[in-house]
């Protein structure tokens, strides 16, 4: 299981380490380098003598101590390198790049088992087999690109997949989106995703630790700790989206063709998602724009101003809120009428805020002070400001990045303009913040995180099965049927709670009850 | 109306032309002279004597004939030029970008209705006010950029909103999506959506003319109209999707308040755009998707064959098709067993067909023939394809591009990794194809398509009303009820079809007038 060796190595050996960057023994030797790891890299290869500049060990047993060893090398070799490395070295943790195991068929199968009996012998911790690696603040542990620059208040991204975990980090780095650690579990054959969660929630440092987590899965393996340990992460301020893919019948089966996933209903998925507090996600663009969403402030209420000097985006945006539930609520009375004497004329504040094609970096200052102190209905803003490529618009970003550090309530940007204001958008990020290109792939992702409940308390202690007491029922039920008064035993001992009943057996009782039932 | 002077003009004059490009009137000289208009082009300007190296006049006065003028300048000065260029210049087409017009009060109305009634006075055209103007194949007369290379085979663009038409050129272009016009309709005065459909349905040259229609709305002022020539050019293979924004009660106040668009009911909308066979949208990046899966074969059939070398976005893809009606079948039998031998050992072809992250080009080149040539049952093709950034993936697109040409099932090509093979993807695009980013708005797109019907044949002579015949039989039900019969001509009266009726009045008559039923 997770531990300090595999997310603190003081040194770490690479086996199957190569000088060809084309490989994943070579890429990632490159990419720690290149992530200037502070401990001790060595490197195993059979063939040759410096690897990237590494003095190179023909075999594990002419190393010293490793904490954590990388092997890029065939299925069938692992397990004697493993148990040399385990036994002899203190190596506590592994990351087996490597496929060929239990999605290859019965001889991986046994492989697999027989490596993570090796870990486990000596309690350490096993990544993969069959995935990208792990990468955070202290080593750039995978084969792919790109690595993103870390920050520990980004994403941490958990996924089954190696190649989505790409495409994930792809897509985000251009909305401006950061990684704290990224985590591909491969075949989870000793952690999956919901480990490296239960080990990120008994060891969660607000302060430390990234207040956002991100989930890839395919399958569920264990519900309990999924939920628990994502409710306990949420309630301790944590956010959390996930795709569950396999929803239907024939992407279940190409998920079980992928990643071996078993079968889980999607309605089930849903009702454990929504009971851990955890956002639903089917894509990986939805799963971005909630992320990004999630790097804002918090959205404490469902009433939204939408302020824009485009109005077709504004006519769009307002659909998709408001038909997630979200409210686009009429701006009326003195300071409406005060903040439309600053605008030019035919601007509108009724909400959406529009303040036209020649509306003005200064005017839309006004415009979020007004909605940040004024209007004490909005609970959050949406700003859509592109360009038409008339004229530079890096003021109006400027101010809008201002506001964004002194405002309580949060303001989410849409900057569409990708072309003609690419340069501003880009200025833009470099302050740190991130664009949602689209209005209604925003709108859709305040919609979701919004009508996620929060987690549903699940700390009382659970009621006991009372198994002998439902056998006994049972087995005293010779005809198959169950008087009234069983049945509810029979509820009572699994725990599952009922209303009081009362049976009724003459005409004469049903007043007498009828006065238990009030008084009860 | 729309006619040869707005389409095909021989001299254009643009009022306002101005030296300054971050000015409407200066910008949209500039792209007009950018766009190597091949007539002759015409600067007014009271302040200048030259403009962008074209000499200027003071006005209008001193110009021979003119076939369209652009004005640029403030809303009263328009009439009294729009009048000398109609009665003594013979121009017949006008674009005006000028905003205060109907959407800026009273006086800006009483203007607006005197612009049109000078247009009409002449059988002229006007495109506007308020818009950001017209782009085709034969000037760019648009004050925006970009303005994308223009193919005949690209998509036709008509919007009632300028920035939203420059946000979908912005977002469409990266993809790789081409256009062939743009109009930009603004306040509607005298030609809207459907008006510029109408033209192109009375005018469509399938070898000559765009087989791709793309429109946003913020209102249907015409719904007879919309549905006669939507459907009409759907009849003659045109592909059409819109977006009709303000669906919703605070989206339909927003629009109101942008374009002063009228209330349509939202279920209105969308059942008149299933009669007509037009795509429903509701955002710029569902138009776009639609848009680019128009650009692709066209999908005859449900199957779909999943072809990845990257798992995770294969089920997530599998999912999206599946839950809208789509169905990625499985694959079995003596040609999916022939076809996985040419594969790595681990890959599977029971559909996600998953070549695996070692899986090569000329594996994809096989698997792509199978699918066309051998799984019968398969009606197209998804290929998805990215890169851990390890190897260059140009020659997998390199087959992609080629198989694109020959195969005769449609492919559609999710090329997900922007950042590692953003060089081979921009290679791919110039090949003239269109990527899909990410898998699961494509599967959404798809399945939107999939389940937008063929247009209702509306060909049949409508059958009027009788009015006559239905007041009368209002008025002789003087207590307000009508008897079956009155029922029954009631509904023939409005041309309602109804099943055949036979009123029982006697129980003996039941199984004579049943024979009657059966008979009929």
């Amino acid at each position: 299981m997770i531990n300090q060796s595999l997310l603190n190595p003081k040194s770490i050996v690479v086996i199957g380490g190569s000088n060809d960057i084309k490989k994943p023994g070579g890429k990632i030797l490159k990419n720690i380098i290149d992530g200037s790891f502070k401990g001790e890299l060595f490197v195993v290869n059979q063939k040759e003598t410096s690897v990237q500049g590494i003095t190179c060990q023909r075999s594990v047993n002419e190393l010293g101590n490793i904490d954590l060893a990388i092997l890029s090398i065939p299925a069938r070799f692992c397990p004697e390198i493993m148990h040399t490395l385990a036994d002899d070295k203190e190596t506590r943790a592994f990351i087996i790049l490597s496929a060929g195991f239990a999605e290859a068929g019965d001889e991986g199968k046994q492989l697999e088992t027989e490596i993570v009996d090796i870990v486990n012998s000596v309690n350490a911790c096993l990544i993969g087999p069959n995935c990208i690696g792990v990468l955070n603040a202290n080593y750039r542990g995978v084969f792919t690109s790109p690595t993103p620059p870390l920050e520990p208040q980004g994403c941490d991204l958990i996924s089954s997949s190696g190649s989505t975990a790409v495409f994930i980090m792809e897509a985000g780095i251009p909305l401006g989106l950061k990684f704290s650690s990224v985590f591909s579990v491969g075949n989870s054959a000793q952690v999956g995703v919901e480990e490296v969660l239960e080990y990120m929630d008994l060891n969660h440092d607000p302060l430390m630790h990234s207040g956002i987590k991100l989930l890839y899965l395919e399958s569920v393996s264990d519900p309990k700790k999924l939920l628990k340990h994502a409710s306990s992460l949420i309630k301790k301020g944590v956010r959390i989206a996930a795709i569950k893919a396999g929803s239907t019948k024939a992407g279940s089966r190409a998920a079980a063709s992928h990643t071996g996933a078993l079968t889980n209903s999607d309605v089930v998925v849903r009702a454990l998602f929504r009971k851990a507090g955890i956002v639903y996600c089917s894509s990986r663009e939805e799963l971005l724009s909630v992320a990004s969403v999630f790097n804002y402030k918090e959205l404490k209420g469902k009433n939204i101003a939408v302020i824009t000097h485009a109005g077709g985006s504004a006519v769009m945006l307002t659909d998709s809120l408001s038909a997630g539930g979200l409210l686009v609520p009429a701006i009326e009375g003195p300071d409406a009428d005060k903040l439309l004497s600053f605008l030019h004329p035919g601007s509108s504040v009724g909400n959406p805020i529009d303040f036209l094609a020649t509306g003005t970096a200064e005017q839309l200052g006004i415009i979020i002070d007004y909605c940040e102190q004024k209007f004490d209905q909005i609970d959050a803003m949406v700003v859509v400001f592109g360009s038409p490529g008339l004229f530079d618009v890096a003021n109006v970003y400027n101010v809008l990045s201002e506001k964004l550090e002194v405002c309580s309530k949060p303001i989410f940007p849409v900057l569409p303009s990708v072309i003609n204001a690419r340069r501003e958008i880009q200025g833009f990020l470099e302050t740190g913040h991130i664009n949602f290109p689209d209005e209604v792939v925003l709108g859709r992702a305040l919609v979701a995180i919004y009508n996620t409940p929060a987690p549903q308390t699940i700390d009382e202690p659970e009621q006991a099965v009372d198994f002998n007491r439902i056998r006994k029922i049972i087995d005293s039920a010779s005809d198959g049927f169950l008087s009234p008064e069983e049945v509810a035993a029979l509820l009572d001992g699994t725990g599952i709670p009922r209303v009081t009943e009362h049976t009724i057996t003459r005409a004469s009782n049903v007043g007498h009850q009828f006065d238990c039932y009030l008084a009860s």
